[in-house]
């Protein structure tokens, strides 16, 4: 398990296939509506208990891309971090994310393209052992860092 | 162009490939922070202005899967609307959104397996006439509508 590097982010050299990094997040009523509020998707499954309750999932859930942004967080913030540009994401849900879950968002560098920089991640958020969405992140990783301006 | 169903949500019988809905969403310094605060990622190329004027960039961003909510948001309130079941999202990202750019996300039905109810949704996002991301989400649309519990 790694943690942020002391710059920000990765570059291609300092990667190699296995590394992984992971953090927790807690999924709140809060981070619920401020999901729906960003992406104006105000679907009552994830925002009205009353209308989701008589919903096959007899309750909120979380949108999807809500746990997927835990992922995606790893990604921007830890492992590339800072500096990879993301340029595809896959995404398969397993199970329903609910308020009170804490998420574990985990990220393992799967391959590594260096003629072109690309590298590949397996991402997974899982609730407690039990894998609730996976996918792969594509992004592209800096072969150096890019001199600070003054 | 299909609206939103009255009752919420299409049921598998009502699709045919080609249908098509979209929504137009500004992004603003809000939604992008409101997005960090839900997700918990607070790279600095989406919320720094100072830090992302000196990457590649040249400026901040809106995170990938901000840009991919509004998608999933036409996909969960339009069409098919509130019942459908999310099972999975590819995104590829083509050109970075910025504050103020508006955003129309589209969703268009690419394919019906009727044995599984299984439905592929083609996304697009667009700022102009560029496709700034695009993909596929896969969905399973319920054949009846629920009945309403007393």
């Amino acid at each position: 398990m790694i943690g942020p590097h002391p710059t920000g982010g990765y570059i291609l050299e300092e990667l190699s296939v296995g590394m992984t990094a992971e953090k927790h997040v807690t999924v709140t009523e809060e981070r619920i509506q401020r999901f729906a509020e960003a992406s104006d998707d105000f679907n009552p499954v994830h925002v009205d208990e009353a209308f989701a309750a008589k919903t096959a999932y007899r309750g909120r859930i979380a949108h999807g891309l809500l746990s997927a942004s835990f992922g995606s967080a790893v990604v921007g913030t830890i492992l590339p971090g800072a500096g990879a540009i993301y340029l595809g994401q896959t995404l398969t849900f397993h199970k329903p994310v609910r308020i009170g879950d804490v998420v574990t968002a985990r990220a393992t560098v799967a391959s590594i393209d260096t003629e072109s920089a690309r590298v590949v991640l397996r991402c997974a958020a899982l609730v407690g052992d039990e894998v609730v969405m996976d996918g792969e992140a594509t992004v592209r990783v800096p072969r150096r860092r890019r001199p600070a301006k003054a």
